[in-house]
């Protein structure tokens, strides 16, 4: 964010705070600290030293200290555990919600979740173990149990009366699902139509009983997607029996799409996800991360050797020819690429599906024969004017250049023809289309790109 | 989206009402359609023939109709107003949200929008005019003018029946803006507060002051973090001086971030953004946005011509050397890749700033001496195995082999230092880090790896 707004608000009180606790004034510190928001709290402590975070932590009220907890990476939360009274850890427990507790026991080591689970109330605890057990980017390892639920013979009043007793520390407070004496889904019904309808109408007679829900298995992109799709504030989760489990809120469905597209954005650069936040994830976590896709491109780029072993006499006649191998290579690369990121982004955004495959290659084909042949003239005069006037390099000859071009425009063509049809097909065999991203497509157009040249060569330069 | 959740809730509709169509059976296609989410019937019309699309949107009740409207790419909203006349297009007009006739206007031919103002009434045309002049993703251009707005002296039960006479065509119901006689933001209330509090309480006394807010002027990704950061269900828009002139919603930046981000995708693929969805951008566009870095990049493309020619006589020499290019210039491009993404990435999600720049090349550093170690000592046995003892290549010598391989550590590692810092060196000086991903990195590193390629070889091989 160049012009962070945030900083506007509070970055101001930064340096105030900075000055608070180096000068000792805990009271005035205490009394400033509690004012923020979460968030900004949770900021603020990230960049203190573990004994200064402590000492900040210790001065928030109860209510706020939990909040605060919830927001900080789970580094954070485990030097603030390992400092923690059986007593103080079970108070902040207590306070958490369910989702946000399990979010950070997936990710603390044994130990530490032992303690943790030692210190929570029984209920809870079960609670925790069951959600423990949902498959990983499932709906059910993002929803929230906490929501507000009554029943059809309920009124309007009772409803409001309902939430004033159990809303205060609700997820989502505007949203109530209806359900039957066993916790079937009926209908949902939200605080503006309880407002817009008047005390004694029932809630069987409001509500709307066409509810978009998902079940606890549903992959967690689908559900983000659905909420986003109309508009929502959240979602109801339920289980294989219609029995309401949870909901998704529209803030964990962000979540969840911010860090679906980091995953895609590496899988497109050849690197495999990981799941902390940059300086989080450690030099031998990030070497796990690279290292395979090289090994694999650089053992695949064996193939362009060996096209290129095979062509050494040709080489060894036509000098020239190599100064363009990796200009070719590049240029058809990128072509490649553009296709391919292009496809993978409409196929995630649901813009193109695979049935229109045909469809997507009779663009991609018209596309790729207009930028192939843009490049193949510029080349052409670009080669002409420098290489052969500017230079004078008498072994570029107007064969030559016209082999170079020609190649070109083929490679382009095929680039981008290759590009297109392979995210598809992923996507088609319930691969993620991603990974079909520019490396490997790079790598393929490599050796492609080679072949064409030297056929193109052969033809006309009569190798 | 494999497993579609939305299909299984509304999917299996669609079948019946091509069919009711086909058959002509209007009366019960009405019933059917009416009773469908907006953005489901959205869905439905735009895969229907232009012809049909109208008849089915004439079935719409009024309100509904206008909410189907909203949710169409702005080339049906084109086909429907086309054969609209002037009363059906004001009907839907008055409807519609000011944000979205604006969204819909930026993209019309003139002389269509001309004959959508002159069917607005007044007032809504002259917010129309005030909107179409803020900056393109400025927070004005999508933020929406509908605000509930109390003011201090009021009481919740005064707030209750103030949204219940004002909330019903609200964007956002849940948060009410509590403003001065001049409109100036003093504080902010939710419904939730209201409902938490007796009848008689005053807004003043059961406000929030410390409201974080935007102005018009913002850039539209930094309040869509805003809101994801504090996870607010809308943002308040002042002007320059704090006078609330509307709100943005999270659905509005939930939006913003999704398009923000296949910009950020289209350049890190070398392609320039367009505006529209795969088949809607026409070849032509398609074609403009992707030539241009193809251009750029085959010409710079250049400098590796004219250092492989420079180093003819050597190449000339060591034939074996040439076979080798590809693999040297592909895994530098791809390593370069992955730290360059990685670090933009990082970037956008605020996880790193530029004053953590030495820390970001200590880590890059250390990983890139692992990854090109790896790499290298992989390579030499593959090499000495595969070419050496597999293919018998009576020219691939332990020196060759040895050259590549040094090479090979030394690219990588210039590599991953080149991909970390021109993304925060664009970022300190306002360029888009996403502009100096793997395409571009990819040539300078192709250009690079040659020069220390050439520069091991001669050392070690005595050129």
């Amino acid at each position: 964010m160049e012009q962070n707004v945030f900083y506007e608000t509070y970055g101001f009180l930064e340096d105030d705070l900075d000055q608070l606790l180096e000068e000792k004034k805990y009271q005035e510190l205490r009394g400033k600290i509690n004012t923020l928001n979460e968030a900004d709290i949770a900021d603020y402590m990230q960049r203190l030293p573990d004994e200064q975070m402590l000492l900040v932590f210790r001065m928030l009220h109860k209510d706020l200290a939990a909040d605060a907890f919830a927001c900080l990476p789970v580094e954070e939360q485990q030097v603030l555990i390992d400092d923690f009274t059986d007593v103080e850890l079970g108070d902040v427990l207590e306070d958490l919600h369910v989702d946000d507790v399990v979010d950070m026991l997936e990710e603390l080591p044994a130990g530490v979740v032992r303690r943790v689970l030692k210190n929570t109330r029984p209920e809870q605890r079960s609670l925790i173990n069951q959600f423990l057990q949902y498959p990983e980017n499932s709906a059910g390892s993002i929803m929230t149990p906490e929501t507000l639920a009554v029943n059809r013979t309920m009124t309007v009043d009772d409803s409001f009366n309902y939430i004033r007793a159990n809303g205060e520390d609700c997820e989502m407070f505007y949203v109530l699902y209806v359900i039957d004496e066993v916790r079937h889904l009926e209908g949902v019904v939200t605080v503006k139509d309880l407002l817009m309808h008047p005390y004694e109408a029932l809630i069987g007679d409001i509500m709307e009983t066409k509810v978009v829900k998902c079940t606890t298995t549903d992959d967690q992109e689908d559900v983000a997607e659905l909420l986003n799709r109309y508009d929502f504030l959240s979602l109801p989760v339920v289980d294989h029996e219609n029995r309401l489990v949870g909901m998704v809120t529209v803030d964990d469905a962000v979540d969840v799409m911010t860090e679906e597209t980091t995953e895609d954005i590496e899988k497109m650069a050849a690197i495999i996800p990981t799941e902390h936040s940059y300086f989080r994830t450690s030099i031998w976590d990030t070497w796990k991360s690279r290292t395979p896709w090289l090994l694999f491109l650089m053992i695949s780029a064996t193939f362009t050797s060996i096209i290129i072993n095979t062509y050494e006499s040709a080489l060894a006649a036509w000098v020239a020819l190599t100064g363009f191998i990796p200009m070719l290579m590049d240029t058809s690369g990128n072509a490649g690429s553009q296709s391919t990121v292009t496809v993978i982004r409409a196929l995630s955004l649901g813009d193109i599906q695979f049935s229109q495959i045909f469809k997507v290659i009779w663009k991609e084909m018209r596309v790729a024969f207009a930028c192939g042949l843009t490049l193949a003239v510029v080349n052409f005069f670009k080669i002409y004017l420098v290489d052969g006037m500017l230079f004078h390099n008498p072994q570029i000859t107007f064969q030559i250049d016209l082999v170079v071009c020609v190649t070109l425009f083929f490679t382009v063509l095929f680039a981008q023809f290759v590009g297109c049809i392979l995210p598809m097909l992923a996507d088609r065999i319930h691969l993620d289309p991603a990974v079909m991203a520019s490396p490997l497509i790079t790598t393929i157009v490599d050796a492609s790109s080679l072949l064409i040249y030297f056929q193109v060569a052969s033809r006309l330069l009569g190798l």
